[in-house]
Order: C-alpha cells, then sequence, then structure tokens
C-alpha cells in the first residue's frame, strides 16, 4: 500500500498529486480578507468520481481533513484549507458534459466556470441565470456556497436553478440526486441539502443544471435618490407592477463614487444630482421583444419618477453593462481601498432601510467604515467594513449580524459562513438548530473529514 | 399525569381530542386508491405551535405514532395514520397571519386551505402560484408532499415558494428556518429538507410562502396532435420560443374524451379532427397587459401549427376554465370510472414519449388500462391504472416505475411515496440513498414516532 501519499499518487496519476513545499501559495486560502491561509498536506486533482470516490475512502480510513476547491473565488473561507488537509481540486474536472436544448438543462462537471457555462449555453440561444458577479466562479463552488448574485430576483439563487447531483459521499459511494425534471417527491431531497453546505456532506462530482431561453433585449435604468428610504420603498411597488426585472440593486453613494471612479465610468449625472443623492437603484429589464421592452423602460422610468427618483437614466451597451462590471467588482474595489471585511447579511427587503441605518449606527459608534450596495430585491446587504482592530471588528460584527437576525434576516445570503463567521453562527443561531445540523453532518460524514473547522468547530 | 388520553386532553383542551370510535372514518385515510384505512387511536386538533411541541413530547416519550393531517386530499397515504396513532390535525390551525406586500410573501398556518390562500392573496393584486389542481388542499399538506401541478413549468413547485418555516422537532423543539427572503446560505437548508419529507422528520405550524403580481390576462390555447411524439416536440419549441406559458399539458384522447364527458364541456373540436388525434397539448399564456397577451396567442397558435397541430382552439373564458377544471379533476373521472392506482411518476420530458410507450406496453401485456395525462413541461405523468388484481398491478408499476427511473426519472413528481410506493421505492432507489435518508431521520427524530412506515418500514 505505501505511504499515504503514494497511495494518494496510485488515485489521481503522480503529476496530478501536489505535496508539502510543492503547493502553490494559492491553494491556501480563498478570497475571504480576514483569514490567515491554512498549510495543507496534499493537492490531488482527480478527473473523475471514481477518482473522487477513492481519495475520500482513503481520506475516511486514515481520518485525513479534505477541502473541496472550484476556483478559489470564495469569500467565507470554505475552500480554505485546514492544517494538513487534503485538498481535493476540481480543475480537471472541467467539461460541459451536455447542453439539453429539450429539457432545457445542462450537465457539468464542478470545475466549470460559469464564464464557460455561458459561453456554451449562449451558443445554443440558452442562459444559466444563475450570475453571482465572479464569471470565474465554478459550478461546483456555487453549489457549495448556494451561490446567488444580482438576478436572483428573478430566476432564483443557484438552489433553484440545480435540479441534481452526482456526488461523493465521504465514504466513498457515489450517488445521484434529482434529475433533468423541475419536480420530485420521492424521499427526502438530497440535493437541496448537499447545496449551501460548503463541502461539509459530500462532495458534487456532476451538476444538472437548469437552462432558460435567453432574451435577446436588455436595458438598464439607473435612478438617484435622495436617500435609501425612498429606495426601498421603490422596490417592492416595482415588483408588484409585473415589469419583472431581473436586476434590482441598490448602491449607496459612497460606493457609487467608488465603483465609477475606479471603473473609469461616467453615467452623465449632473453634479447636483449627485450631490443631492444619498442612494441609487439600478433596475434591469429584459425581453425576448425589443418593441415590449422600449415600453417596459418607459414604464419603469415613469414609475421610478412617480417613487421619487431625482431622475432616470436609460443607460445604453456599453455603459449598462460597465455599470453592471463595476458593480460586480465591488468586492475588489472595497479590498483595494482597504477593506477589513465584506458581509452579505440578508433580511426581508422592507427591513433594509431600517438595517442599514442600524449597521452605519453601530459602525460610527466603534468608529468603523460601514458602506455597501446589494441586492434590493432579495433584502441582500453588502457591507464592506473598514476596522483593523480585530476585537473590535468581530463586535461590530457580531451586532449586525444579531440586528439581522432579529429583523428575520440571517448572516449570510450567498457568502456562506465558512470559517470566517464561524463563530457568529455558532453564538447566534438557535442551539437546537445547530445540534440538528450537527447530526446531519455526522449523517453524512461519520468520520467528520469533509471541511473540519467550517460551519462548525 | 394521568393517562395519555387525559394528558393530550390537557394539552388540546378536551372538546379538541377524539379517541377510539369517536373517531370519524375521515380520519383514517387520504383520497389514496389502494390502502386500507387506519386505526388511529387518538386525533388531537392543536391551536398552536406550543400544543404541538407538547403533544410530540408526549409521543416520543410515549412512543406514540404520530401522523400529522392538513386536508386528507394526499394520493399516496401520507396522511394515513399507522393503527394505534396520534392524528395531529391542523385544522385549527387555519389562519392568513399576514399578506405582506412589501416583501411579496404570505405567513400562513398549516391547515389554510389553497382556496382560501387564492381569495386572501388575489385581494392583494398577488398570487401564490402553486395550483396542485385541489384547492381544498392545506399548505401544509403541500409542504409534507412537496406539491406540485401545472404552473410549475413557469413557477416552479412547492419546495420553490416556500421561503421559511415554524417548525416542531419529534423532541418538542419550534425552530424556525428560512425568512422573508429567497436568499439564505447560513448553514443546512433545514426548510428544504423538511419539504417532501411527507410527515416523517418535523411538523410545520407556519410556513412562508412567496407571492407573485397576479397577471390579469390569461388565455388557454387547446391543440390536437396526431400522436405524443408530436405533442412532446412541440414542448421545447414552446419553451424556447420565450412566450413563458404558465401551463403545458398533455391530455391523451381517451383521457379527454372522459373528462369532457363527465365536465359536459363540448369545446368545438370537429369530429374529424377528433377522430384523427391521440393527444391534446394544452398551453395556458398570460400577462399583464391584454394586448400583448392577444399578440402572444397569434405567436403561439402559429407555432403550434407548424409544429404539427390539427388545429388550434383558442378558449375564451368560461370554457377555458372549465377545461383546466376538467383537467385538474381528472382525478376524480379516474376514480369514478374505477381506476385500481393513479401515478404521477417523473421523466425528462424529452422521454415522455418513450416512457409512455413503454408504459402502455407493460399495461397490455399484462391485461391492465394504462391512460392519462400530465404536466407536459415537467415531464410529470399521470396515469390512471386499472387492474384489479393486486399482485399484477404490483409488477406493472414496478416495471413502470423502474423504467421512468432507467430514463433518469423518479417514482413521484408531486404525490410522494407515502405508505403507497414505499415498496417500489424501497427496492428501486439505490442503497446507499436510501440508507443516508435512513440515518437523516434518526437525526430529526430519534425515537421513529414520526409517520412510521411512510417512506421506510
Amino acid at each position: 500500500m505505501g505511504t499515504v501519499e503514494a497511495q494518494l499518487a496510485e488515485i489521481v496519476g503522480e503529476k496530478n498529486l501536489l505535496a508539502g513545499d510543492a503547493i502553490p501559495e494559492d491553494f491556501t486560502h480563498d478570497e475571504g480578507l480576514s483569514l490567515e491561509p491554512g498549510k495543507p498536506a496534499y493537492v490531488a486533482k482527480p478527473a473523475t468520481a471514481e477518482e473522487v470516490s477513492a481519495l475520500l475512502k482513503l481520506a475516511t480510513e486514515h481520518n485525513i481533513p479534505v477541502t473541496a476547491r472550484g476556483s478559489g473565488s470564495g469569500l467565507s473561507g470554505a475552500a480554505r484549507p485546514s492544517d494538513d488537509a487534503l485538498v481535493i481540486s476540481f480543475e480537471r474536472m472541467n467539461a460541459v458534459l451536455e447542453i439539453d436544448s429539450d429539457d432545457h438543462v445542462a450537465v457539468v462537471q464542478p470545475g466549470v466556470t460559469l464564464l464557460e457555462l455561458d459561453e456554451k449555453t449562449s451558443a445554443a440561444g440558452l442562459s444559466y441565470t444563475v450570475y453571482p458577479g465572479e464569471l470565474s466562479a465554478s459550478v461546483g463552488g456555487n453549489v457549495g456556497t448556494n451561490a446567488g448574485g444580482m438576478r436572483a430576483v428573478k430566476y432564483g439563487v443557484t438552489r433553484n436553478n440545480v435540479l441534481g447531483l452526482q456526488a461523493v459521499l465521504a465514504t466513498g459511494e457515489i450517488i445521484r440526486t434529482g434529475g433533468k425534471s423541475a419536480k420530485t417527491s420521492t424521499g427526502y431531497d438530497l440535493t437541496q441539502l448537499i447545496i449551501g453546505s460548503e463541502g461539509t456532506l459530500a462532495l458534487a462530482t456532476e451538476v444538472i443544471v437548469k437552462l432558460h431561453p435567453r432574451l435577446a433585449h436588455g436595458a438598464t435604468l439607473l435612478a438617484p435618490f435622495n436617500d435609501l428610504d425612498e429606495v426601498m420603498t421603490a422596490v417592492p411597488r416595482i415588483i408588484s407592477s409585473g415589469l419583472a426585472p431581473h436586476i434590482l440593486e441598490y448602491i449607496d453613494a459612497f460606493t457609487m463614487a467608488a465603483i465609477t471612479y475606479t471603473a473609469e465610468l461616467s453615467l452623465g449625472i449632473p453634479d447636483a444630482v449627485r450631490d443631492a443623492s444619498q442612494a441609487y437603484l439600478v433596475v434591469g429589464l429584459e425581453n425576448r421583444d425589443s418593441d415590449r421592452l422600449d415600453v417596459d423602460v418607459e414604464i419603469a422610468g415613469e414609475l421610478l419618477s412617480e417613487l421619487g427618483a431625482a431622475d432616470v437614466y436609460v443607460l445604453e451597451g456599453p455603459s449598462a453593462r460597465k455599470l453592471i462590471e463595476a458593480r460586480e467588482n465591488a468586492f475588489w474595489t472595497a479590498k483595494s481601498a482597504g477593506a477589513d471585511e465584506v458581509i452579505d447579511v440578508v433580511v426581508p427587503r422592507s427591513a433594509m432601510s431600517k438595517f442599514l441605518t442600524k449597521a452605519r449606527e453601530l459602525g460610527t459608534a466603534s468608529g468603523s467604515g460601514v458602506v455597501g450596495c446589494g441586492h434590493a430585491g432579495d433584502g441582500n446587504v453588502h457591507l464592506a467594513v473598514f476596522q483593523k482592530d480585530v476585537a473590535k471588528r468581530d463586535e461590530l460584527l457580531h451586532g449586525i449580524f444579531a440586528f439581522a437576525m432579529e429583523l428575520g434576516g440571517a448572516i449570510s445570503g450567498e457568502h456562506g459562513i465558512g470559517h470566517a463567521k464561524k463563530a457568529h453562527f455558532l453564538a447566534l443561531e438557535d442551539p437546537a438548530k445547530i445540534d440538528l445540523m450537527r447530526r446531519l453532518k455526522t449523517s453524512f460524514d461519520p468520520a467528520g473529514i469533509l471541511n473540519p473547522g467550517v460551519l462548525f468547530d
């Protein structure tokens, strides 16, 4: 049998195994801002579910912690390995296995990036409608964190768009869950349980995703408002209109200045309007028919004016794309501005204004900066927190998370808990739920090898 | 403490407890066709989550099997109690607690019927878009079986439209899962795990459902086709068109004759067309704008003709409603025609034609009748099976289910497994998945009191 290293090399082939000092720094962390890198012992790059199965059997046998890795673009440390862990990198399992235009699904391996899937589905006139903003992210990673993004207001998040999985249990069994149909009522929904479990329950080796017809025509409206309250009052009215926007984002004045500056983006907003506007609403509309889109844009513009927008800018092709990209890159803007943590609290959208007022108050009281933007349609608030002192920052985050939960929200809408927010999760969540989740974890992974330290201690 | 009966009466009040012979026959079964009624020992009608909690604690302590009951309209026996069971009837927990037009959600108790929810949401210009066809069904029951229905092709099934729960664990803990937002990535998704678990994991005592704007204008198109193959070829083309139908149903000629006869419904189809048509496609379109709807109806009509429809009938108000109702009542039509079982297999929609050909072949070979209709957009096939001999019927069903699974489908799309299909489920499903589901069951319900005999032995 030989050493563990020899056995791992036997499974994936020598050139697909890295060990010790040969492991590049990239495998020691994800994009989370506040975590120290881990020191994995091995990185294995399997090519098949059978190889993943053999790796997990070996890991269970030798009690080796295992961390799965897609593109490493996560923000909560779910892909940061424990010391001495085996990292399973899905970079070689990156094939789009099938674009099925009859069932409107794609079958992909977990290492496929969203960019590649977007290109392949586009060629078939279809779209995988989960756009979390980072196109280098992998589908497997998106499954791990239940990624969301801007278009969730119309199309839902990852869990609403994944119909089935092939997954490997910690003990090596390869199972298939769900299928190509949106309906099933045949036992417990293992697909949904694995989605969002951050690599702690099972590793997805194949993902069946739902595809939608790609609508040919789109428009982006930008509306400056006096303050966030007005934005938040406008949101439900826009949804009730039946215009079915696929993007409904708010951006605060500080973040708008930062992202447009960074993107060298000029939106043509007069200084007087900009100076009077504390918050912006971005509305994305789409249609298969360009005339209908034009009418919808007009209706939306009138509605926004009625609802108090200082003005309404209809952005054309390149500047619309640039604004959306700049918004998607808000994380990188925050990072380069020196943010110490980014969080993505979720609250009922009617409570967003109340939540943000309190979050800023807590920030001010602790001498921290708290600015952001977010998915206004979903109540999903992305905040950049500027506070170097770890203890102060932790206290601030605790206060912010606690208030979000008081409002009926949750700690994370789409980034996950990972290592980064675990302490807050364990401190703030109902102990009965934590206990239940621990029992579920043990049902899947009796030896506790899958991503130890993520979600639970 | 007194007897169990006295303790139960203490919890819910004497007039809300029935025992032994005082239990009406209605509580001994659901609407499934093939099961013998159970003989429950008690029926308790709690008014609050706290009462449900006390009931479950007592049941766990005394090892009393518990079956939850909504309206009793299920078709797989999930609400059929075991002998000596405690039935928890949610008929008194029937309040719509909140219609929230800002967050576009409703918060309801499990005993609320779909009819009542439809009336209340309608008044607010909103809609709960899960219409499984039986408006007397309860929301709690729908959560139990992950009910689907006709509009799933556009809006998804129960699990896509329930955002959060209050639920009571077998050991009495009352937990809250999810919330009013569509996004969460904060630990395992307990909401989704409880949905579709047929009362075996936890009992929902409050349900947060997503609401959509109620679109004012709708139309129904009926297209006769030569055969089912043509119908099934048409379906993906209609979906790719971007017309976004909310109904996409196929009805075979036999079932069409039966439901239109029973409903005394005249659709104005000439005899020559009817005689040449083995299958019908029903397409439902809706829009907030009546002009757009008219254009869409025209486009859909042309598309159906191109795709081989013998003719296209645009049904107006009353006859459209009557056809949809007749289709929804197909179960009752099958029952009164003497069907011995109804099933709702799901397969990839591209495989429906192949599946139905085989199902009919198996039926013919065993001297059984197999006819039906179904949700063509979802690959969800409703079949009425006419075969009195239990052994022959079981063999036939086994063959039908096995073939569906071979095609990548599942035993049930929306009715659930219950008692009725358990033997097939346990025989045909991957043992690794069954074992995992059993462990999950134990994680929730260590004493095994919740709906024993459903899903597992």
